[in-house]
This record gives C-alpha cells, structure tokens and sequence, in this order.
C-alpha cells in the first residue's frame, strides 16, 4: 500500500509533509482534504485523527501519524535533514516547537482570516500582528547573526518548518520588505526544494 | 561547568526539564525566574534567550538551548525515554507536539490566568475551556483505548510532556473527575518520577 496523505494544499503545515516526502524521492498518495468545509470533522476523518486536523498520514502498513513535526521526523530519519551533530539537532527540534508555538498561531492564523476567511485587518485581534512581527524579527535577528540556515550546515527540517508560513506572510499583512535576511533565506528554501516563489 | 536551567517552578513546562534531568541522574544548577514579574524579559535574559521564554538551558559549554521539547530530546538522547521502535518515537513526537499546539496554550493558560492572575472563570475566553476540555477528552479516550502509557511500553518524554500541565489542571477549573483513565495514567507517571499527587 502506498503512503497515503491527507492534506490542504492551502496549508503549510502540510505542504512541510509534501516537501520531505518530495526531498526523500518517497511515493505518497496526496489525498486532498479542504480544512474550510468541515472535511476533517466528519466521522470517518476523526476515525483516523480523533484530533480532526491535517496533516494525518497512512503509512504503508496502515498506521496513522499526525502532527507536521513527528511526521516529517519520522520520514527524514537517517537523511540529511537532520543535522548529525547532537547540537545542531537540538537546534533543529528547538525552532520547531518554536515554530509552532510563537509563529504559526500569529503568521498562520492572521493569513488563514485574511485570505481565506476575507477578514479586514481592523476586525482582527492586534495580538496576531504584534507576536507574528515579533516571529519574523526573530527569526531575521537568528540569520543576521548565524550561518545560511537555521540549524546546522545545511537545510534541515528546521527550515522546512520555518519556511512553509513565513514565506506566505504577506497573506496575512506581514511585510517581508522589513527582513532581508528572511528574504534571502526564503530563496535559498526554495532553491533547494524546487519551489517557485510564492504568489 | 555545571548545566543551568533557567526555569520558574509553577511552570509545567519547566518542571518537564527538571524530571527528564532528574530521571537521568544529571546534575544540574536550577536558576529560578519568575515569569510573573518580567525576568525573562530583560537584556541579560534576552540575550541569553531572544525568545524570552523559560525554560533555557546553559550547557557545559556554554551553549544554549531553548524549548522545553528540544531541551528533553537533547538529554534524553539514548536513554529509555525516547522508545526504540521507529513507530512508537514518531507517536511521542506527535503527542509533544500535540500538546504544545493543542493542550497546552488552553489547559496551561486557563491555569495561569485563573490561579497566578487572580482572574475569575466569567473573565475568560470561553474557548480556552471547551478548547482545553476537547484535549482532556482526547487524551482520556487514547487512554482508554490503548496501553498504560503514550507511546511504546513504558514512561517516554510524551507522558512526561502531557503530564506536566495534565496533573494541574483542577487549577484552571477543569474537572479530571472527569477522565477515569488520566487519573490512573497521572498516578503511574507520579510514581515513576517519584512525585507526590500536585495539590
């Protein structure tokens, strides 16, 4: 049986899943699942996800796995985007909680309402753009001061995190124009994972 | 030089460090930092962690590492801890994820506003109850339906993760007469880390 993925194509967190199973040359059936219209919350998603989100993968042998993170640890493993260095993989894990912690529920949430649920800035909760303008100014102060990429020598799950929102920020008001750094980054993400620039 | 961790004791996301560390028999100097009054916000602190955010870890060599996941994972590295088979680690990493997304910003922050910020129970965003009360719900139904712990067949840094704020969460007015089997499953992780029941 061939990996099966439920995802939202419009979702970065499970774009993250995409892009590992693409970086690793793994076979995956993406099966699309529209967050929008309730699709997560019928009887026979919760069945798979009783926690009624996506990303939800079946394995090959008919096992489920949620969570962006555990699913991208859980194909990368033993490949290169995970630092050997104990350090470096610290790092790694340490960005990614942080990621979903004090940036997705800013950067995300504020892009989700804007774009998807055609809400004015004026109707939203000021905390969404002042702690995703902090995310973003973090994340630009870490490259201004450190290397190429987040967590070692080269792109990790770190980046792949990192990228999937920060990339759509202008969606929900953020103007990467302030973050060079963040610009170049982006770039380099995107270089390595053949994507085109987001639009 | 010794590790230090920077941690507040009423944090259960601190507290989380403490009992990996404590479990693995490593020394360690705890630094206490009230979160309550700003400590983690000043220059010192800040350029030790730009997040902000306790707990941090000083390693022996000076290094620093940030978020109470990546903080476990690090020490906890082949110690039995982290489960051996590829399936149950990624089912650890979904359930610390997991609760960092979906448990704690609504069980860990109803707590602090009602027990440290003296708020009442009418004060507060109705979702953090029903949002918290759906995580409790999930985790007594996996409990339910599976082993004694999380993931694999024994304590993992999972439990340890969900319990922190798990255990303390008659403080945020949630009910765990509720959840039978969280009840058991807190009394089993007590005892392998040798606590007392919170009060």
């Amino acid at each position: 049986m061939t990996i099966k993925v439920y995802g939202d194509s419009i979702s970065g967190n499970c774009l993250k899943v995409k892009w590992v199973l693409d970086r690793l040359n793994l076979s995956y059936d993406w099966i699309e699942t529209d967050v929008t219209s309730g699709s997560t919350r019928t009887q026979t998603f919760l069945a798979l996800n009783p926690a009624g989100q996506v990303p939800t993968v079946v394995l090959e042998d008919g096992r489920v796995l949620a969570q962006s993170g555990a699913i991208a640890l859980y194909f990368a493993e033993n490949s290169d985007l995970i630092p050997a260095d104990a350090y470096d993989r610290a790092k790694m894990f340490e960005w990614m909680f942080w990621e979903q912690y004090s940036h997705e529920p800013y950067v995300a949430v504020r892009r989700f309402h804007m774009r998807y649920m055609g809400k004015a800035a004026e109707e939203l909760d000021p905390k969404l753009l002042e702690r995703g303008s902090g995310a973003l100014q973090r994340m630009e102060d870490a490259l201004r001061g450190g290397g190429d990429w987040f967590a070692g020598p080269r792109l990790s799950l770190a980046d792949i995190a990192l990228v999937a929102y920060t990339r759509m920020a202008a969606d929900g008001g953020f103007d990467l124009g302030l973050y060079p750094h963040i610009q170049a980054w982006i770039g380099r993400v995107e270089g390595e994972l053949g994507l085109s620039p987001y639009v």
